[in-house]
């Protein structure tokens, strides 16, 4: 079978998955899901035209041959409802946030003014109708939807939500993922130290990278390579979701995960991607489980998830942004490459005068888990490059360590 | 009293907050959390010299005047444990992770091979000693420091950690945040609507700012602008690691809450920061809790805990990286800008051929939430600048929404 291009298999996966259903959750613990319904503002905010500024509430018809001398009838705190109606040659002060009064149709912000004493101040500017003034209704009108369904919910959107007071709402329900890993050569976490043995980190570097997509995986262990216990191992994972199988190095991936997979009805979309780390990637789905077999280096599926298990996930909680934020970068060192396959290489970032500057982790190896660790980010170089050199600029998605850096970074 | 700047602000922050203490968590539970200890191998990895490649094990001296024709011995897979010394004239074939036999000390990769016959095959290429090996330790080394204490546990450092079989660890604690909203404007979530009041949507909008952070804050409620009331509620505040107290844009903020706290005993650091939004920050510390008096304003607060509060509790949970992520984007449009406190304009992201082009969220009225809810970050505008113009660079600080983006972004 062909090597599949990364988008290509990228667009099969993300057309083979939807969203699940829709749950209803609490505000307090909606951070992150995705809303499944569109909310409507419950009132009017402002609830009445409100003042912008410190200052004075006037009619903007008396102040245009400013300057002039207003008498004070009145102070509006914000909170408060104004008692008296601003007539000609009047105005009253009033507190940003506090309800226009009758009467005024405009506000001069407190520097454009000169007290006279207690009862007068001088008005020192003319302004329209309207200056300063918050409109009932600017914020969000009654009735008006003020989030449409598809939107995540962010710490900013919690603040609209509460706005509303949406105490529960309708989120796309959250997949239940399951991993497997397989083969003869692998230590479980709670097994003796064997040298001949790898211990299986990928159980748990993949569950830490479903984690971080708020989902709470099932870890199923490790199935050896006996197609009896692999069969029934793949049948527990088949009911879930979402299956990830990670493969062996070894004999067992190629002899018995695909042929069992095909048997228990999943079909198979790809089992080649043009990628480096990770081109013995496999997809397929039953009616209900989306299925992915990941390579058994510990670096290559990792990648396979960022790539295509966590925009699939995305996906299916209603997200529409599935991929990993890019920065472009300038090389701070050659990067060889052969043609033939996208290659995703892990990179530090640092920065200089012109934006940031890419170095990759130490050894490339998919082996080596290590380069993962360390990474800020994984880079990409295109299929067809025949090597980037110094000072060329390259993409790199952002890895979750890379969401905060070490200084602010910005002129103040 | 003066008008801090951003960064004096934030360094009088970050010295008065430092982490506190330890606490032991399962792998499972690790993701976000920073190691307090640095963990060591405990095991070589590759635990012997093992191929890099499917191909041939051989003696680099048998192969020097390639082409030569070897005799194979011995299948070496993965997992396998080689039974036969390599002598001269003889060659293994070995599979990539299988241990190097005896006497071989060089891998000839498949595709510089001819096989002849069951038995025997033909080495085209002549290579080095340790030619595609990759040596024992070469991963890592029994008693090596694989990580170091202050490492943020991303899922690569869970696969180191999984490697290491470190199933329990040493973390720095969460601090423990407190959440008070003060006013008596402020409408509670459970309160019915009152057109006079304003819905408190600050609670909920820091709550999930300190969530975002991997935090469960404790929300206090509302405290009225009442001296005992307010009184009671920053006692139970001040029984917290951190607590945040966002105030009313009415009389409460300035008359009640600064002299209660400091009749509490809380020593306070400034009260005034030339920002826009956010400028009446206020920060003061007892000998266990750091307060930050925010402003009343919803974007005034949510910029207040991006630039300062989650800076100050990153670092408190051993973080090293505090600050959000940045982007240079060019500007789709002119923002105007008066001299004096830097601003921080809510912005969307998009991508034109040469990079990121940011426009701001409509109105930039720190009482619109809707401006925060729509922001991928926080365009930052210098307290100097006379405003900026279309196509001007300017620094984006990501907000949580913008971790991933709507398109892969790289060609592949």
């Amino acid at each position: 079978m062909e090597h599949l291009q990364v988008s290509v298999a990228q667009r099969i996966v993300l057309e083979s998955v939807a969203t699940l259903g829709v749950e209803s959750v609490k505000l307090e613990q909606s951070l992150g899901r995705v809303l499944a319904e569109s909310i409507c503002a419950n009132r009017d905010l402002p609830p009445y035209d409100v003042s912008a500024m410190d200052g004075f509430a006037v009619r903007s018809a008396d102040v245009m041959n400013a300057p002039v001398t207003l008498e004070i009838i009145e102070d509006i705190k914000a909170g408060d409802m104004p008692t008296k109606i601003v007539q000609a040659g009047q105005c009253s002060r009033i507190m940003t946030g506090a309800p226009l009064p009758q009467g005024a149709d405009a506000v001069i912000r407190v520097e454009d003014t000169q007290v006279e004493s207690h009862t007068s101040v001088q008005i020192v500017k003319a302004v329209k109708c309207g200056n300063d003034v918050r409109s009932q209704g600017e914020g969000m009108k009654t009735g008006e939807v003020v989030l449409l369904a598809g939107t995540e919910i962010t710490p900013g959107v919690i603040g609209i939500l509460a706005t509303v007071k949406a105490a529960h709402f309708a989120v796309y329900r959250r997949p239940r993922v399951a991993i497997l890993s397989t083969g003869n050569e692998l230590e479980g976490m709670d097994d003796p130290v064997d040298p001949n043995k790898i211990p299986d980190s990928n159980t748990y570097a993949l569950m830490a990278q479903i984690q971080a997509l708020g989902i709470a995986p099932v870890l199923l262990g490790i199935a050896r390579d006996d197609p009896i216990e692999l069969e029934q191992y793949l049948r527990r994972g088949l009911e879930f979701d979402v299956l990830l199988v990670s493969g062996g190095t070894s004999v067992g991936v190629h002899d018995y995960v695909r042929p069992t997979i095909e048997k228990l009805g999943v079909q198979m979309k790809f089992w080649r991607v043009a990628m480096k780390p990770g081109h013995p990637l496999a997809f397929g789905t039953t009616n209900k489980t989306a299925v992915f077999g990941l390579p058994g280096n510990p670096v290559s599926s990792m990648v396979c998830v960022e790539e295509f298990v966590a925009p699939a996930l995305r996906q299916m909680m209603g997200n529409s942004r599935l991929h990993r934020r890019t920065v472009e970068a300038s090389l701070a060192h050659d990067i060889k490459h052969q043609i033939g396959r996208t290659e995703f290489v892990r990179a530090q970032l640092t920065r200089n005068a012109e934006g940031y500057v890419a170095s990759t982790t130490g050894t490339q190896s998919s082996g080596v888990l290590l380069s993962m660790a360390k990474a800020d980010g994984l880079l990409i170089i295109p299929a067809e490059s025949k090597g980037l050199a110094a000072g060329e600029q390259a993409t790199v998605q952002l890895l979750d360590g890379a969401v905060f850096q070490d200084e602010a970074g910005f002129r103040e």
